[in-house]
Formats: C-alpha cells, sequence, structure tokens
C-alpha cells in the first residue's frame, strides 16, 4: 500500500492540464454515445498511473457545430519520456551506440535537452499514446458504464473492449501537415535519381513502413541486373539455350545471394533505428479474441480462455476443407481459361486478321482480371476465416492468414504457367501467358491500390473544402477541419498486400526466368512507378497509421526464400526440356535428365551453403551488439554482487545524495554502541546538505 | 572505493577454514614449482573476492612420501551457493518451476535447508569450483611470480596462464566412491532391460555427458522399429523392389521424425535439468589463445588480440589446402582397396575354396581397419590446425574442428560405397561392403575406446594397489591413494568422438537403408553394448570429467539432419537403378528418372515441412517458459516503476525491516519543517526494533 502511495505522488509531477497541449491522436466515438461513459472513459484516460490511468491529455475537439464525440489525446512532454521507458524505446546515446532509453540516463542520449520536444519524433509519442491506451485496462469495473452488454474484467483492456463494443469508432494518429510537406517533398516531390529518405520515413510513418520502402527499394535496384542482363535477349531476339542456362544460372544465385544481403542490410537499418536491440514486449490477447473466462495458465490472470482443441477442430475441419475448395475452383477457372485460349487461337487460325490477333491476348488479359479479382474476394474469406478461427494472439492469426493467402495466390496466379510449361509443353504460349498475366497485374494493382483511392480521396477533399471554406489553403486549415477531413480518409491495413504483390512479382520473375528474362525489365519499371505510387498512397490517400517497432520483415523472409527454392526447380527443368538442350544429348536421354537433376542438386546445395556462410549481420553490427550484450551481462554480475552485499547490509545506496547516510547506516548496524552518536552526525550531515 | 569496502565485510562471513574440509577438486602443479609461484597461487585462491581472490579453501596432500605438488580444493558451503548464483544455476523450486537460483531466494528452492548440504549436487560443486578458479584474474601482476615468461596483464584468467605455461599439470574433479558405487550399480551392474538412470548420470557426470547417454538410448529405441522391419527382408531373403522401396520410405520419413522427436525430448530434459533456462555466460577468450596486446573493441578491455585476416590467411592458405590433400589421399586409398578387392576376386575365381571366399572379405576388412587409423591420425592434425588458426572463442574453434573433421570422416568411411553404388553400379558388393565396413568399424571402435583402456588401466591399478598395500580394498583407500590412483587415469576429452560415432553409423543405417535393411540391426546390437562400453569408460577408465551445463547436442543435431536429407537423394537413386523398379518402365527409361525425381522432390518437401510443423518444445515446456518469461517482463516493469519511483523519492527500499525507514525519509525529504522531528521519531523506532 505504501509503495502505491509512493507511486501516486512520483507521477504527480506530471500535471494533467499542461499550458501548450499538442493534439497527437484523435479519438472517434459513435454518435450517441452516453454522456456516462464519455465521463468515466476521459476520467480513467487522465487519471493519474497510480489510481490505474493513463495519465494523458485529453480534449474534446470543438468545431462550428459544437462538441462532436472526437476528443483529442496527448500527453505532458516528461509523460511521453516515462512513456518511452515504458515501451522500451532505443535511442542513440552520445558516443554513438544505441542503447534503452531510460529516463534516469535521459542525459547521456544525443539531441537530449529538458527543452528539446523533438527527441522523441512525433511518430514515436503516438505509438506511445497508442501504447498507453491500449494498456489503460479495467480494475474493479464490471462493465462499460452505460453499457451493460460490454462485459468487462479485472485487467481487460477498455480501448479494446469499446472498440469490439462498437462504442469507439477508431483511434487514430493526426497527420503533421508541415513534416508531412517536407517528407513529400524529399520523397516523391522532384524527378530525382537517388535513396529514398529512409529516415525521415521511418520518424514520420514508423519503422514497419520504412522497412518496406527499404525493401522494395532494395528489391528494385537488386533487380536491375537481372533486367540489364535480360534486356538483349529480348533486342537481339537470343534463343541459344547456352545463352539462357547462363542467364538463369545467374539469376538462381544472384536471388540467393540478394536475400541474404537483406538481412543484412534490415539489420543496419533497424539497428540504426534502435529496434533491432527493442526487447520483445509480452503479446496480449488480439483485441478480437473472445472466450469464456478462465485463469490463463501463462500470466495466472482471470481472461478469456479459449480451447486450443475447438481451434483445431476450425482449422482443420473447416477453414482447410474451404481453403481445399477454392484451389479447386482456381484449378476449374483455370481450364476455363485455357479453354477461352483455344477458342481464341481457333478463330484466330480460321479467319486471320489484325483484329484476331490482338484477340489472342483478350484471354489472357481476362484471366489477369479474373485472378486478382479472385485473390481480392478469397482475401476477405481468408481474413473472416481466420478471425473465426478464434487466435489468441495476433502473432498466430498473421501466422495462419499468410499461410492462407500464400498457397491460394500462389497457386491462383501460378497454376496455369505451370500447367502450359509442364503439361502443355509451350514454351511461346508460356512467355505470352507470362508477360499478359504479370503486365496485367501490375496494371491492376497500381490502379486499385493508389491512383483510384487517390482520386477518390481527391474529390472527396474538394467537396468537403467547396462546403467548408472554399478560398483556404490546405496549411491554413484549421485543426478542427484537419481532423474532420483525416477522420474520413481510408484506413491502411498495414503492409500485408504490399509484400504479397513483391511476392508475386519475385515469383513472375524468378520462376521461369529463364524462358522470358524481359520479366525483371517489366518489374523494375513497375517498382519504379509503385514506389512513387505507394509513397503516394501513404502521404494522400489513407489516415496516418500507427508506428509499429519492427526489426525485420518477419515471414516474408522466409517466403521468398521457399519462392527461390522452388524457382531453381522450375528453371532446371524448363531448361532441360528446352530443344536446344535436349539436342546436346543426342543419344540418350537418361544422361539428359540425369545431367539437369545433378546440376539442380548441386545448385540447391550451393544456395543452401551460401545461405549458411554469408551471416546474417554485417561485423560491425555484431559487434556493436556483442558490446551491448556483455554490458548487460556485467551488469548483471553487479547486481548480483550489489545483492550479495545486500544479504548482510540490508540497506543499498543507489542515489549519490543520500549515500553518506546509507554508508553510516550500513556500517554503525552490528556496532550497537555507537549508534546513536553516529545518527545524530548523521542528522546534522543531513540537514546542512538540505539547506 | 565504499563499496567495495563493504563487500569485503560482506564476504567475510566465509571463513576460509573450515573444520569439515571436503576435498572437491585436485590441482596438480608441475614437479619443482618454486616455492614463491605456490605460494602466491594458493593466497590468491584462498583470498577473499574483495581483494580479487577466489576466496575457496585449499590444502596440500600429505602422503606417506611428504608432500608433492598436489592440492585438494574445497569451499564453504555457503561459497558454494554464492557460487551457484554467480554461474547461474537453474533448481526447482517448491513450488515445481524452474528458477535461477539466488542466495536470497534460497528457502523457495526444494530441498534446500541449511544444514542440508546436498542441496548442490557434487558434479555442481565442482562446477563451481572450476569457474571460480578460471575466473581467478590477475589484478597488477606482471608475471607469474617466479616465472617471468609468464606473463600476465590485468584480467588475464591466472589458471589458464598456469597451465598453458605448464606449471599447473592438470585440474580434475574428485570421484565420490560412494556415489559412484552406487551408479555403476543402477547404471550397468546388473543386466535388466529399461532406461539408462539419466538424473543420476547428470548429477554425477554434467549435463553434456548425460544428454550424449540420453541421446545414444533414444537413438538405440529410434533405430529398432527400422531393425524390426529390417529383419524378414534378411530371414525370407526378400529381394521384391516394392518392399524394398516401403522400407526406404519408412526409414527417410522415420528418420526425419526422429530428429524433429529428439529436440522436444531434449527439451523436456534439459528443462527438468536446469539448462534450457541457464543463460549464456560471456564467452571468454580460449586458453590456448594468444596474439598481441590490444584492446578488445567488445569489452574495451586490454587483452591478445589476434587479427581477423591473418586467421583467414591461415585457414585459406592452409587449413583447406590440407584438407584437399587429405581427402585426395582418402580416395587414392579408396582405389587401391577396389584393386585388392578385384585382386581378391580373380583369386576366388582361380582357386575356388573355402579358404578363398573368407579372403573375398580380406580387402574391406583391412579397408575398414585403414579407414579407423586414417580416421584417428587426422583427427590429431585437424586438432593441430584447427589450434594453429588461433581461435579466440572455443565455439569457434570447435565448429571449425567439427567442419574439417565432419568433412573428412564422411568421405572417408562412404566415399567406397558411393563408388561402388553409383559408378560400378554392383548392389551386392555394396551389401558386402556396406556390412563389412560397419562391423569392422563397431568392433575396431568399442575395443580401442573402451575395452582396451580398461583392460590398461585395470593392470596399472593392479600394479599400484600391490606396490601401495595390497591388503585394502577399493572402498578403504585413503584419500592420498585415490587422488593419487585418479591422476593417472586418461582424461576423458568430451562426447565429440562418442557423437561423431553415432553419426557415422546413422549414415551406414540410412544411406544405403533400402540395400542392406539389416545394418539397423547392427546398430542396435552395437548401441546396447556400447551404452555399456561408454558406461564402463566414463565410470572406470577416466577421470571423472567437469560437469558442463548444456541445453542441447548443438552442431549435431544439425550434422544429423544434413545426413538424412543425403540419404534421400542416394535412396531414392539407389531404388531408381534397381532392375525391378526399371521393370516397372519398359517402354521409357525417361518417364522411370522422372517418378524418380518426383518422389524425391515430394520426400525432401515432406521432409521440411515436417521439420517445420513438428514444435521444438513440448507444449507444456513451452507454457513454462512462456510464464517464465512473462513474469521476468513483470519483473522488469515493476522495476522500470520503482526506477521512476526513485527519481523522486531518491531512497529505495528493498528490506523489510528498515522499510519504515526509508517511508519516512522518503515522505519527509520535502516537508523539511518536520524533518528533524520525525528523524528523531525514527531513531527511537529503530533502536527499538534493534533491541
Amino acid at each position: 500500500m505504501r509503495q502505491e502511495k509512493m507511486l501516486v505522488e512520483s507521477w504527480s509531477f506530471l500535471d494533467t492540464v499542461e499550458s501548450n497541449f499538442r493534439p497527437l491522436v484523435v479519438i472517434e466515438l459513435a454518435k450517441g454515445t452516453k454522456e456516462e461513459t464519455i465521463e468515466w472513459f476521459t476520467k480513467r484516460i487522465m487519471d493519474k498511473k497510480a489510481n490505474g490511468g493513463a495519465q494523458l491529455l485529453i480534449k474534446p475537439l470543438v468545431t462550428e457545430n459544437g462538441v462532436e464525440n472526437i476528443y483529442l489525446v496527448g500527453a505532458s512532454h516528461l509523460r511521453l519520456l516515462l512513456g518511452a521507458e515504458t515501451v522500451g524505446l532505443v535511442k542513440e546515446c552520445s558516443d554513438n551506440s544505441m542503447r534503452t532509453f531510460t529516463y534516469s540516463s535521459r542525459k547521456t542520449f544525443k539531441d537530449f535537452a529538458d527543452d528539446n520536444h523533438n527527441f522523441l519524433t512525433m511518430a514515436e509519442c503516438q505509438y506511445i499514446i497508442k501504447h498507453e491506451l491500449e494498456n489503460l485496462r479495467a480494475k474493479d469495473e464490471k462493465m462499460i458504464p452505460g453499457y451493460p452488454q460490454a462485459k468487462l474484467y479485472p485487467g481487460k483492456s477498455i480501448v479494446r473492449r469499446l472498440l469490439t463494443s462498437g462504442i469507439l469508432v477508431q483511434i487514430f494518429p493526426l497527420h503533421d501537415r508541415e513534416e508531412l510537406k517536407k517528407l513529400r517533398h524529399s520523397w516523391y516531390g522532384r524527378v530525382k535519381v537517388g535513396y529514398q529518405p529512409l529516415d525521415d520515413i521511418r520518424c514520420y510513418f514508423g519503422e514497419t513502413i520504412a522497412l518496406y520502402f527499404g525493401f522494395l527499394e532494395y528489391f528494385t535496384f537488386a533487380l536491375i541486373p537481372m533486367a540489364v542482363i535480360g534486356i538483349p535477349y529480348y533486342v537481339f531476339a537470343w534463343e541459344d539455350y547456352d545463352k539462357y542456362v547462363m542467364f538463369a544460372t545467374f539469376n538462381l544465385l544472384w536471388s540467393t545471394v540478394i536475400l541474404e544481403v537483406w538481412k543484412r542490410i534490415c539489420a543496419i537499418l533497424t539497428y540504426r533505428w534502435g529496434t533491432l536491440l527493442m526487447k520483445r514486449q509480452f503479446e496480449e490477447p488480439r483485441p478480437g479474441f473472445h472466450g469464456v473466462l478462465g485463469i490463463n495458465p501463462v500470466t495466472g490472470r482471470e481472461e478469456p480462455v479459449y480451447s486450443s482443441i475447438k481451434r483445431q477442430l476450425r482449422i482443420y475441419l473447416v477453414s482447410l476443407p474451404f481453403v481445399c475448395l477454392c484451389l479447386y475452383f482456381s484449378l476449374y477457372v483455370m481450364m476455363i481459361y485455357f479453354d477461352l485460349e483455344q477458342w481464341a487461337l481457333d478463330y484466330h487460325k480460321e479467319n486471320e486478321s489484325n483484329f484476331s490477333s490482338l484477340m489472342l491476348y483478350v484471354p489472357s488479359i481476362i484471366y489477369a482480371v479474373v485472378i486478382e479479382v479472385m485473390n481480392r474476394i478469397y482475401r476477405y474469406a481468408a481474413e473472416f476465416l481466420t478471425s473465426w478461427e478464434n487466435h489468441r494472439l495476433e502473432s498466430s492469426y498473421q501466422n495462419h492468414l499468410i499461410l492462407k493467402v500464400l498457397v491460394f495466390n500462389f497457386l491462383n496466379c501460378f497454376a496455369s504457367l505451370f500447367y502450359i510449361a509442364f503439361v502443355l509443353f509451350d514454351m511461346k504460349l508460356l512467355r505470352q501467358s507470362l508477360a499478359t498475366l504479370l503486365i496485367t497485374s501490375q496494371i491492376l494493382n497500381q490502379f486499385a491500390e493508389s491512383l483510384l483511392p487517390y482520386w477518390l480521396q481527391k474529390r472527396y477533399n474538394r467537396r468537403m473544402k467547396k462546403r467548408m471554406c472554399s478560398q483556404k489553403t490546405d496549411m491554413d486549415l484549421s485543426l478542427a477541419d484537419q481532423v474532420n477531413m483525416e477522420k474520413e480518409m481510408g484506413t491502411y491495413l498495414g503492409t500485408f498486400d504490399d509484400y504479397l504483390e513483391l511476392f508475386l512479382q519475385f515469383g513472375y520473375v524468378s520462376l521461369f526466368s529463364c524462358v522470358y528474362p524481359l520479366a525483371a525489365v517489366f518489374a523494375v519499371l513497375n517498382n519504379i512507378t509503385e514506389i512513387y505510387s505507394d509513397a503516394l498512397k501513404m502521404c494522400r490517400v489513407y489516415k496516418r497509421p500507427f508506428a509499429e517497432p519492427t526489426a525485420n520483415i518477419g515471414v516474408w523472409q522466409l517466403a521468398f526464400e521457399t519462392m527461390s527454392v522452388i524457382s531453381v526447380v522450375t528453371n532446371c527443368i524448363l531448361i532441360g526440356m528446352s530443344p536446344q538442350v535436349d539436342a546436346l544429348f543426342p543419344d540418350s536421354k537418361m544422361d539428359l535428365v540425369l545431367t539437369v537433376a545433378l546440376v539442380e542438386h548441386l545448385l540447391l546445395a550451393i544456395k543452401f551453403i551460401m545461405a549458411f556462410v554469408i551471416p546474417d549481420k554485417p561485423r560491425d553490427i555484431q559487434m556493436k551488439l556483442a558490446r551491448l550484450e556483455f554490458e548487460s551481462l556485467e551488469a548483471l554480475k553487479q547486481q548480483v554482487r550489489a545483492f550479495q552485499m545486500q544479504l548482510h547490509f540490508p540497506l543499498i545506496h543507489h542515489c549519490l545524495e543520500v549515500k553518506d547516510l546509507m554508508w553510516f547506516l550500513a556500517n554503525t548496524k552490528r556496532n550497537r554502541s555507537t549508534f546513536l552518536f553516529q545518527l545524530f552526525f548523521l542528522c546534522f550531515h543531513f540537514v546542512d546538505r538540505q539547506n
């Protein structure tokens, strides 16, 4: 209890009302939310930490129409610094090393000054506020006041319950118009050759998104050698298969190298950003998780539990059959495509004309559109199913979702190509299909992902502005107008779709690279525009997303590596099937196949050895990490030593100013004769200091 | 300085002279070591922690011939408990969870009592003493007193320098005759069907050795299904290749399953033993590492550094060519073997007799012996070279050594079989060679590893005893006699050779399993005797080794998995080459090869998916680990909170008895008006408590 009391006072430094309130995060409540709920919720947000509150600042947004159930959340500078310690932010020290930020050691950090409010980036501040809001937990409330059906239990995140019961419409971070304008200018404002301002992107949008753009850029650069080597094949119409073999071999080894090198670049980036060192937080149940109240065997807390067997049953008896059905349906559509293709070919043969030769491309284009549509529909189904499987952790949910989506998209996109290549043996059709699929899907993607939403958004904004006050420019907008405009923007749903697009593109480029070397050229061209359209999408189309610290691209690394292994197999088979290579083994088909198999195994072995030999982190990062580990182990040793000391001297002196006091107490404890004398001495000494 | 002073006093509780001195570790110094060196060394060992000593107990061994430069090291009970905390031992708590032992929380551990000296096993005590001795570091000594050529620098491990300069002959832990007798009885004393007493082995020999025996036992059990299925092939002389295909397929999937399941069993064992949770200590340079004094970039300490480029040059310009030369030589010897084989065959054809048919086996037997001899010679060369490469860390040294030895042994043992299988296509010869190689190498190994040393040791012991006092039995031996006997025993060089033997055996069993199903039977039989002979070796032949905490079998897991991948390839090819399978594809050899390739890829894919899907740790261990992680994160949060509290209240109260004091001080600090009054109140309160 006493500790509790001290806690209260220690946090009392943080005033809940500060003169310069800076709005960081917007909370939108449902229209018609009851007064008592709002009052309770805002009180909990402003309440002191010691009382179980979040100790943040919250203000209603006042527009011309009065209060509109929209609230702005901010926090004092000190509160944010303490929050940075809680979430375990890693920042750069004055000696250029990266260290976990603690408030007590704040002076050792680079650029730290008590009046420097830019020490934490705005994205970091918003992340801290989001973390604090999500960790605002119910105490003894049994339900949300005013909503008896929205049950609470001790430890349940209030914000998550408000979200799932529909009282809270959304929480999103505000854009910083000034910063955004600068970022837009340096990112895509001018046409230039050079790198993206990744560090600025990271400061504004956080690590997950910056890492995606970093990967996109890296991947584009990495494809350039392939594209350059691929161009002459098209220009000179090379058909020598020894050249194709060269290209494919280069391609395969290159794809291994780029994936390994990416790990190193990723380590460099995330070390600089501090996320490589960030400790993983204990994962809380995801918002959508539901179940009957029980005891969590790990935490010992009372929270909803859901039987793992039930989940397994849902996965294996419903999800798995459904996915199989979808795969079957996808194959069925593919067969229809081949019928169409056949029909177009027949049509072209019967009445040969310009129109009919154009018609040859139509089935492929239709099929490409259908594939895209199916991918998108399936995505919703997969999300619904995975959500219905009721995974407890976000990571487990994501893994199941990614697995479902990857398997289907892989089959949906590449099944027809595999069929053409290994059943029909029609290399000309393969090349043509590959080109049509690749280009159509790229165009569709760019259109559906960025340009269409941008156009819609722009039209909406124009209407909004006209309705409000047509003479104002972007910069003059009042806060209320800005909030009202931003809350209507779409929500960016994470980097999943962006990575998926790159993954499929990687498949088009590498799976059949020896048949269509030009694929890399298209990929490079697409990625260059992709950088711009994705940047536009982030800055203009969507609400600002919350920053998410991340240390790597996660499961996508594995996905890309798996794709590159599969591509070794497909390319070897394709080369083996080519008539030119066939001609090299006129006597024995056996020798041909055995040679191909041998080459394939060698390539696979080289891939694995290369992946094993290339270190995942550059040497200097390894050294820095080793240094930090050494330091923390040393600190632990010191701690153990201090603790052993404590066994005999119950006091420990952490603080310089009362070190003397401590020492006296410690040394006099066993000599009781002199105890009183020394304690008096100490009193004077202490009083002396205080005055 | 003050902290230092307190440290001195805190450790002064540990008396350096205790009534019941229990010798744990023996130190043998070279004959004729200078008096001043001995004096300095023993002083440093006995010196208090605060003075940079090890604070252990040391006594010279007095025999009939006087003092013989042999010293016995022990430690007080309290010292050992504090040491257990330093090395980070993990023990079982009263609530059955495993926790890192700390002295302050000692009461919460199972079986802990202040007078229970068996709380730490003898092996743990010896490990602690070894750790403390190795961490006895030079302060300001520039050299070892009396040996100016044995340089020291601050922080250099004294024991390691004494070892490398030859002053210290050896350090080894003493056997516990009583315990050993019990262990021997329960381990191999009686013929029985059942498991080994792994927990007892672990208590006596430590985790590394217990884990080896655990793996050996598990592997033997895992081979039994293969052996059982293999027997009818021999008994009924089945030659149907569909049956062989069945066997091989089962074999391949089974080998994946057993390797995955082993990881789980290993996790269960090491969780129970506490090593799964043990934190890795910061790795110090290995004893043999030398270089010029420089600044270590990681620790910032002055210590020998050795240029990484020089090491790379040594590896690539000397070691690599040497290994290649050895590989070439091994292949050369193989070709001689084939000449011999041919000669024996010709001889058998010319004069057919019982003798000549026996002669057929002679080349294989000779070759098997030569292989074993070459393996052993190469082992020394590899050790010398790797040591010469001057790796800084023991782990890096081990990895380079293991890589060198594995590559050579793999080629040396299996090259001839590959040659017979895939160049000569002689299945009969393959079977015969495989059987001869396997059986001969097993017999040789058992003989050279255990029986020969046992016999030598026994003869030596008998002579020793006769010389000393012939009437005494083992149990009556005085401590001096025991030490003298044990110091002459061979040193167990670690589990490397034992694992290597199992690895090669696994190769014989799995690489060509579809040709010789009986291999598994021989492997099982060998392993059963291997358990006994290895147990005999550990208990009777060698000095007791120091316990080494370990959480898994390390690089061997990878080695076994690689072997099982290679065996998929070899088995698929063997099956594809068999005449029976050939007959299934009478029209097209192409179809045959393609089918085989397809099956191979499918099997490999299944293997990888299986390895991916089977969790490495059983669910309950996962839960327990998650629970511990959760607790440590919670504790960290508490610490952060306490630290934030400290910002405003410079005192922190860890200890119950002066909590009141702290609270008063903390609360009064800002109300100076009442400060003096309260401090007086406090004095009385405190004095009251003390009386």
